[in-house]
C-alpha cells in the first residue's frame, strides 16, 4: 500500500510528499457530475455504493495519496433530530435553527451504529476497494463549525446569531457544544472502527471568532474531541479556516496534524506550530486557475516552505472549486510528486 | 477642538484613548432610519445636506472623538463610468462588471471637483458645522477592494473572477490597478482640500488573498496611494479586513494609523507592526451585543493591549451591525473614555 500520506502524519520518513485535496470528489469532476445527474446531493450521501464510487474517482483520475470519505460535515445533524436540505443556490439549509436551551434538550445524542449506517456500510466497501492503494480518510465538522450552522439555520455573513448565543446565553451555547462534543467522539470512533486509517476535523467557521472568544467557547471543545479520537491511535488531522490570528492556540489541540488555509504565509504557520506537528497545506484553490508554469512555481514555494516542518502534507487552503479545469489539478498533483523532497 | 482623535494618529501626548466606530453613522441609529426613510441610500450620499445630517448624528449621541464623511467606497466608480445600484437585499451591484482589457480601457479618471461635487459640499458643510467639536475623517476604499467590485459586480463568495483575471490575464489588472490609484489619489486629496482633516483608507477585501498575491496584485498600489495622500499632511489610517495573515507587509504600508480587525489578538497585531504605527481597533462588532459589564471588560482588555502601541485609538474590527443597541454603543464609548489612560 501507498502509505506515504500516513507516514508523513506521523512524521515518519516518506519518499515523497503526499497530497490529496480537500472535496477532491466534487462538482468539477465530470465523472462526479454523471453520478450527481441521477441522484441529489443528500441522496449520494446515504448510497453506500455510489458514495463509494465518487470517493474514488479522484483517487484513480488525479493520482492522489489519500481517499476521503464523500460525505457531509452536517450529515449526522439529521440523526440528532435537525431537518437538513440542500439547495443548490443556498447551500445547506436547517430550518429549524437552535435558538434556545429547549431546542438544544430536544438533540438527541445518536446511536451511530443504528442511526448512520450507512457510513459504516460505505467505509467498508471503500476500504475492501482501496486494498493496496491508498489510505482512506474520515473526517466531521468541529464542535463549534456545527454549531455555527444550527444556529444560524445554514451558512452566515455575520453569524450574529451563533455570537448573540454565546454572549447573551452562555450556558445554552455550552450545553449545545457539550453535546456535538459527545456525538463528534462517537461518531469519529465509529468511522475508525468501520476502517478510516486517518480522520480530519473541519473547522471552516473557527475563524470567524476573535482569538479570546474561540479560546472559550470553540477550543476546548474541538480539544476534548482530538484528544478522545487519538486513543483510536489513527492520525488527527485539525482543519481550520482563517487560521492566521488563532495559530497560538490551535499549536495546543494535540492534533497530529494542522491543515491551514490559503491566507497565511505557510512558512509564518509553521513557525508558530512549532516542529511537533505535521503541517497539511495550503494553495489558494483559485490557484489552480493559474497557468501551469506558474502554477508550478506557487506549489514549489510551498514545498519548499513546507520542508521547514516536521512533515508536509500538500494540500489545498480550502475545497477545490466546482469549476476548476481538471487538468490543472492533475498538473498540480505531479508538480507535488516531482518536486517534494524525500525525507 | 477636541483633537484627540488627531493627536494619536500623529502619536502625540493625548488625555485619554479616542474613539470612533465604522459605520457610526448607520441603520442602527434611530435617528437615521427617520432621515432614510424618505430618501434611497445612493441619494442620500450624494445629498451634501442630508449626508451631512446623518454624519453629525453619532457625534452628539455617542460622543464619539471623530466624525466620519458619510458616503460609500463605490461612489467614485459611477463617476468612472459604472452603473451602481444598492439593494437593501444584496448590497451593491455593479451590472456590467470590468471583465476586459476594452471595459478598463473605457473606465474614466474623472475630474473629481465637477464630477463629484456632493462630496466637498458635504466636507464644506460638515466643516462648518463640526467647528470646535471633533476632526472629520475622509475616506475611500483601496485600489483591490474597489477593483473586486468592478470585477465581480458586487460582493462576492470566492472572489474567482478577480483571481482569474490576476492568474490569467495580469496585465489587464494591473492597468486596471493603475486606474484606480490615479483615481483614489486625485478623490483622496479633493477630500482633503475640501476639508477632511485625516483619510482612512478601507481595504475590505484585502484578507482573501495568498500573502503571495497581496505582496504582487494589492500592496503596491495602495502604498503608493498613501504615500502620496501623505504629501497633503494629514494623517492616513489604513484599514484591513482579516489583516492577521498579511501583518508583515502592511507593516510597510506607510500609513500613520493601522487599523485592524477583530480576528486577531491587536497585541499580537502591535507586536508585528512595531513601534512607529498608531494602531486602530479592534472590538468584534458582534461584542456590542454583551452585556454591559463583560462589554467593559472586553474594551478594557483592548485598552490594555493597546498601551503596547506607539499610540492606540479605539475602535471596532469591523462596521456596526444593524441590529446593535444603541445603548450599547454609548456604553461602549463611555467605557473607552474612562478606562482609556492618558499618555
Amino acid at each position: 500500500m501507498n502509505d506515504t500520506f500516513l507516514r508523513a502524519c506521523r512524521g515518519e520518513e516518506v519518499e515523497y510528499t503526499p497530497v490529496w485535496l480537500m472535496r477532491q470528489a466534487g462538482r468539477y469532476l465530470p465523472e462526479y457530475q454523471t453520478v450527481r445527474s441521477n441522484i441529489d446531493f443528500l441522496t449520494l450521501c446515504k448510497n453506500p455504493k455510489l458514495a463509494a464510487e465518487v470517493t474514488l474517482q479522484p483517487v484513480d483520475i488525479l493520482g492522489v495519496d489519500a481517499a476521503i470519505l464523500f460525505s457531509d460535515i452536517l450529515i449526522p445533524l439529521e440523526a440528532m433530530g435537525m431537518r437538513l436540505e440542500f439547495s443548490d443556490k443556498e447551500g445547506p439549509v436547517l430550518s429549524e435553527p437552535i435558538r434556545s436551551k429547549t431546542s438544544v434538550e430536544k438533540l438527541i445524542i445518536p446511536d451511530v451504529e443504528d442511526d448512520l449506517p450507512f457510513i459504516f456500510d460505505t467505509i467498508r466497501i471503500l476500504r475492501k476497494e482501496l486494498e493496496n492503494k491508498v489510505p482512506l480518510i474520515g473526517f466531521s465538522g468541529a464542535p463549534f463549525t456545527l454549531a455555527t450552522y444550527m444556529i444560524e439555520g445554514g451558512t452566515s455573513k455575520n453569524f450574529l446569531h451563533t455570537k448573540k448565543m454565546m454572549f447573551q446565553n452562555s450556558p445554552v451555547f455550552h450545553y449545545l457544544m457539550e453535546k456535538l462534543t459527545d456525538m463528534l467522539i462517537s461518531y469519529l470512533s465509529f468511522q475508525i472502527k468501520a476502517g478510516a486509517q486517518a480522520v480530519q476535523v473541519f473547522d471552516s467557521w473557527a475563524g470567524i471568532l476573535a482569538p479570546v472568544d474561540y479560546k472559550k467557547f470553540a477550543f476546548p471543545y474541538v480539544k476534548k474531541v482530538i484528544s478522545e479520537i487519538k486513543k483510536e491511535r489513527v492520525p488527527v488531522i485539525y482543519f481550520v479556516n482563517n487560521c492566521a490570528g488563532i495559530l497560538k492556540e490551535v499549536k495546543n489541540s494535540g492534533a497530529d496534524v494542522i491543515g491551514v488555509d490559503w491566507r497565511v504565509d505557510i512558512a509564518d504557520a509553521i513557525k508558530k506550530l512549532g516542529k511537533k506537528i505535521t503541517i497539511q497545506g495550503n494553495l489558494d484553490p483559485c490557484a489552480l486557475f493559474l497557468p501551469k508554469e506558474k502554477l508550478e512555481e506557487r506549489v514549489k514555494d510551498i514545498l519548499w516552505k513546507g520542508e521547514t516542518a516536521k512533515s508536509h502534507i500538500f494540500n489545498l487552503g480550502h475545497g477545490v472549486l466546482p469549476q476548476t479545469p481538471v487538468e490543472n489539478v492533475i498538473a498540480m498533483v505531479e508538480a507535488v510528486h516531482t518536486y517534494g523532497r524525500r525525507r
